[in-house]
């Protein structure tokens, strides 16, 4: 697990520098489904308006239902499929597109749910786990092959097992996977004094 | 701050259970300008879709800038604003509501800032310190007030500081404050077998 910190400016948790997105899985390390279990419970106490817990999670794991796992590997675009074929781990985000309470529109749903992924993948990484999310899938045929109700959004699917030597990636990929982290100085998100445009 | 652990089913990393929102804030306790960087340092590493980092945080500190500090608290919902005024930090949370390498629609704009709003709750919560997300303000008189650009949407404002006895807090909230945290069973949320709806 890269302990790099990129273009950091303060200290923070361990855990926000642990957690990162390689696309280099261990393809013959399985994940234990007690581990997985701790990953979705730190997802499960993710804030929520109206405490709604928009999200719901669809987990495939190839050792254990290899048909639940090839359909959502399926479903990804086929630059994705090239490396997120070696994760062990497949997992489906959706929010919850109306609150529970009253039928209206959620405006918060995927914010919310959001914030629970990545509790799941803090959560991963405090394991010695690795995720990477990915948006790019095809919509349309994860609402088919999982029977997704209406009023449920597919947002993101998530890689997730232990990292690779990234030796399996394509070699487009491969530079990618060295490349030092890097986030936007905190002047260009953080506004002290009003609004400032730096783009 | 609580350690309570509500209806948990799985172990997870303390601070997943340190994380909480209450209504009670410390009034006088002030918030160290470095610890706030710390906070904004750990939101600044959320993975992102694109790496577009579609967030956008607007830190109104009451002790430095009181005017920013009350205009925020202005936009806030007339019962957000009688436990949030006891709250020394507010911070707006915006989102980039297109990509900034095409100008195309994110559709992970919210998602993304979910994950990095969450980040900086639980770093906060590491500190010692507590938070407490609102959907409950006037967008519009945010965007006057602010001058928030309209490819931006604001999600949510974070009050943020030291938890108080909750003394202050009117009687509606009083019960609240005590209430064990709970949250949807894990089964509820994760499908191992397929989609299950359980409301």
């Amino acid at each position: 697990m890269s302990e790099q910190q990129g273009n950091s400016e303060h200290e923070t948790h361990a855990l926000f520098q642990q957690r990162w997105s390689p696309r280099g899985f261990d393809s013959d390390k399985k994940v234990l489904k007690q581990d997985l279990l701790r990953c979705l419970e730190a997802a499960r106490w993710a804030p929520s308006c109206f405490g709604d817990e928009p999200w719901r999670f669809v987990v495939c794991q190839r050792e254990e239902s290899e048909q639940h796992w090839q359909n959502l590997l399926s479903c990804l675009m086929p630059k994705n499929q090239s490396w997120a074929k070696y994760a062990p781990v497949l997992i489906l985000t959706c929010t919850h597109a109306v609150f529970k309470h009253n039928g209206n529109e959620n405006r918060w749903a995927e914010y919310d749910a959001g914030a629970a992924s990545v509790s799941l993948s803090l959560q991963a990484a405090d394991l010695g786990l690795v995720t990477h999310q990915m948006g790019g899938f095809d919509i349309d045929a994860v609402r088919k092959i999982f029977a997704i109700p209406n009023d449920y959004m597919p947002m993101a699917v998530m890689a997730l097992g232990y990292q690779g030597s990234g030796a399996n990636l394509d070699e487009s990929f491969q530079g990618i996977e060295q490349t030092e982290r890097k986030r936007r100085a905190i002047k260009e998100i953080s506004f002290f004094d009003g609004w400032k445009e730096s783009e």
